[in-house]
């Protein structure tokens, strides 16, 4: 598995997987019936921002973007998200690319890397954000409404750099 | 003192003082040497969002933005931000425009409002907010870097709707 900056080429195998993950709605807090369009402006990021792709033998097995969580002077921390074809669940694609945007991050020389909205019934994600070094510092009370289990929370997840 | 919707003429009355709060940087995580244009792409927002100013005889007193804070199936939870004209603080300025977007964001079915980064060191934000009824749910270390204090914590504060 090779990570690397994302090309134009990379979108037409990146939006399969992405539509579907937004569309299904158990992770993101993106528009379930997100446009095309709408999801290429806001996954592929410029500069200060980054996006990478996960790739092997010519398939996209994942993507990551990264950027500054808030401008002005809190544009010091980081965010980054991660979207994995289901297809290639469990194979480590999200821990190598967490891993990536922490790296970049640290380069970049931001303080600390945050993420706004975890849900809290996706435990994959909360168990390998914590494996990684991130806590949750807050999380909002029923902040994402579940398509099956209804409200439940959203964290805020937090580490230093 | 009167607080309604924006229009476009309130803006040049709007932006010598969310400039200079900007620029000063202590409160608000904006870039400190935001551009006049890009100020108003942050501020003025459409459907579903909404902007409102405080107005009495021909002065804009402070002026409040409110949004859902994400989107898709976490958009039931609302935003807002407040800017108060310096020349009019401590006259309850801030108070009315939060407790107007409070009663909006009821009566637009949101079911909470979030903010996202309250700096902590901003006791008069902090205490009027929580006042209303927010609460920290939550806090960035180090997440502002203020211009006299150096790093103080970001608050992720929140209430029920």
């Amino acid at each position: 598995m090779l990570i690397r900056d994302v090309t134009p080429d990379d979108w037409p195998l990146i939006w399969p997987f992405l539509h579907r993950i937004c569309a299904e709605g158990e992770t993101f807090s993106y528009p379930t019936d997100m446009a095309e369009e709408q999801g290429r402006a806001y996954w592929l990021l410029d500069a200060p921002g980054r996006t990478v792709v996960a790739v092997e033998g010519g398939a996209v097995l994942g993507t990551a973007k990264m950027n500054p969580n808030q401008m002005g002077n809190a544009a010091h921390v980081s965010s980054a998200s991660f979207m994995v074809d289901p297809a290639h669940s469990g194979q480590g694609v999200g821990r190598a690319l967490c891993a990536e945007a922490l790296r970049w991050a640290g380069e970049q020389g931001y303080r600390g890397m945050q993420f706004n909205a975890v849900v809290a019934s996706n435990t994959p994600a909360v168990r390998l954000y914590t494996s990684l070094g991130f806590r949750v510092i807050g999380t909002v009370p029923e902040g994402f409404r579940h398509p099956r289990l209804g409200y439940v929370g959203l964290h805020i997840m937090y580490r230093e750099l």
